[in-house]
């Protein structure tokens, strides 16, 4: 049998919805010496990332580590393990994301009522309050940052709200941890789960989650087992716990991936990161301004990781894709769902979220349209990004 | 925030159940840069995986793929699309994975019939029919190389047996996969999971699976949606297949290590890697003899990667298994279940089955027994080793 041909990849800048791009370091980490599961070394790394995790969660929930999955293996955790057969769930969908979760709910069995809004806009508290007094949920799900449409759904007073009816939220925070402030403890938010593709700066592979002791005790009391032994956080919390129960075996190479990302961002400090974060946003902003390009979500609920963009009128925009990918090694998201061929997703996540890839999307981005025939001033999009690096 | 401390995993050789020995190419790939989930290149990586798959699993099956998951994910992925409520599934347990079989079958609402035999033996046909005869199952699902026993299952027969009744054969291939023959479709194996993190010299993080049409056509003509969302083989067939439709974020970097493995194994090829792995196995199992250490699976049916060894009378067996791990950096397993305390489990997988880990695991551990007590001519192991070897 012929082996199969060298493995390389070419060398991309990631400013789509994610993967994005990974911080070098963490590359360097993904490829240290495996050591075994349960090895006492191995049992410090996930208690630092844990222990990490904590911090870029703003919680002290003991029940916070990483899912041996994707971030939808993250959403699929945290709704199995809520959800019993016949629970009253509400789910936000207003994009891809809410979307996906009333189906993995569905499927656990839960009685879902959706609330809906369209693409780019954001629940109200009201609606929130409304929907909770009709149905007396169990558990009602958000996505605080939805991936398909940049849109940044607040969270502290929705949290208020479901509280005050005796039910739990479930917060979809794969695309906003690390980039924005996630405040588990603060805000209430009963269980939480995030990707490490995002604004993390590490590959896909993990999700991280938490559960408070709310979430836990309902967990606890459930009178059916969770319908995954995978996911089933009653097993990990024996493992992720103080007991080290052989559950699984955990994806080593990965859990050091997630270590570095952790320390990168703990070393920078969550406070830095969001600002950084905002800058390049508000940059990037401004340029796309500045050639025309406006964004696809609510203006003041905008996203500074994923910008999700209006692609302007007559530009064929696969080919800018494909051109951004194959002429300047730039990937950007192409709309998903309602707003597939409408809309751009570019993100600046984590370690890709600086200057230089501003600069560089908006010159690229520039020099293209330029050659699909747009009018504006050309330099345009870069004088105005800079305009707002200097102040 | 303080950052983490650095990342510096201690060196180990592991000898133990998984995750197995990386081969240092892995490690690298594991490195590479990472691309977008659909990026043309990654497009590429995911047929070239698939195909190396298919090469290793014995198969033209189209839906042969890497489950973003450990190979547990693997167990649960085949399981839940197999099972709908109240489908009867014959589960043979002789070990641990065949108890965590059961138990996630269960929660896929099957009801199943456990057909049993003590730890470390395998199963008839006879047992089987008669099983099979009695329960008219949809499912039977059977573990192909028990990594709690070492006992190696002989499928073909049972494959036959099961099919003959009408039923899908359901195999767990975790350990087997690379290490022995696995022949799905000459056996007719018709849903099969196996890990990375064993004989592939991969670290742990993904599940190759492969379904055949029989099974294909069983899950398409399900009367209710599969209960994972995660883990449904009709959506990743989407995504895996030529569509490429978006399902979840791909895990890029795991999927450069499976890649770099599966070549490896293609390099050297099938035939000459299982000789490899028996060679080693009986270099080993000739060199614990002469130290007077048994074996614990039944004869004839030990598995070649994975030998579990019955702790010599007398024996501190976790000071063995710390002062291996601690002096010489080498990790063996400990026994799980019904052979918890009572066994070693010794691993000889992949990159790991090799002479050098042969001789150095004897080495060790004839000089750890000896301190302890055990009475036997110094030397004693190796020299038996070198006999295999020299032929």
């Amino acid at each position: 049998m012929p082996a199969l041909p060298p493995l390389n990849p070419p060398i991309r800048t990631l400013l789509g919805p994610g993967p994005s791009d990974i911080h070098p370091r963490v590359l360097a980490a993904m490829a240290r010496p495996t050591v075994g599961h349960l090895d006492p070394y191995y049992l410090q790394v996930m208690d630092k990332v844990q222990g990490g995790l904590r911090e870029l969660f703003r919680t002290t929930n003991r029940m916070t580590f990483a899912v041996s999955g994707t971030g939808s293996a993250g959403m699929e955790a945290t709704v199995v393990n809520l959800i019993e057969p016949g629970d009253a769930m509400i789910v936000g969908v207003n994009g891809v994301f809410g979307g996906r979760m009333t189906d993995v709910a569905e499927r656990a069995g839960a009685k879902v009522t959706k609330i809906e809004r369209p693409w780019g806009e954001v629940f109200t508290p009201e609606e929130v309050q409304k929907a909770v007094d009709a149905v007396k949920p169990k558990v009602v799900g958000i996505v605080m940052a939805e991936t398909s449409t940049g849109a940044y759904q607040p969270i502290e007073e929705i949290a208020k709200i479901v509280h005050d009816a005796g039910a739990l939220l479930l917060v979809d925070a794969v695309t906003s941890l690390g980039g924005v402030p996630v405040e588990v403890d603060k805000w209430g938010i009963d269980a939480i789960y995030s990707g490490t593709q995002k604004c993390l700066s590490c590959p896909p592979g993990l999700a991280p989650v938490s559960f408070n002791q709310r979430a836990m005790d309902v967990i606890l009391g459930r009178k059916t087992k969770v319908q995954s032994w995978y996911l089933d956080v009653t097993m990990l919390a024996n493992y992720w716990g103080s007991d080290r129960v052989y559950h699984h075996t955990a994806p080593i190479n990965m859990s050091y991936g997630l270590y570095e990302a952790v320390s990168i961002i703990l070393e920078e400090g969550l406070d830095a990161c969001f600002a950084r974060h905002a800058l390049n946003h508000r940059a990037l902003k401004a340029g796309l301004a500045a050639i025309g390009i406006k964004y696809a979500a609510q203006e003041g609920y905008q996203l500074p990781m994923l910008n999700a963009v209006h692609v302007p009128a007559g530009v064929d925009e696969a080919k800018v894709r494909s051109d951004l990918l194959n002429r300047f090694g730039i990937e950007i998201g192409a709309g998903l769902g309602a707003f597939k061929g409408k809309v751009w997703r570019i993100g600046l996540m984590g370690y890709g979220a600086r200057p230089a890839n501003v600069y560089l999307v908006l010159s690229a981005l520039e020099q293209l349209l330029a050659e699909q025939g747009c009018k504006f001033e050309a330099g345009a999009s870069v004088a105005a990004a800079s305009e707002v690096y200097r102040g």
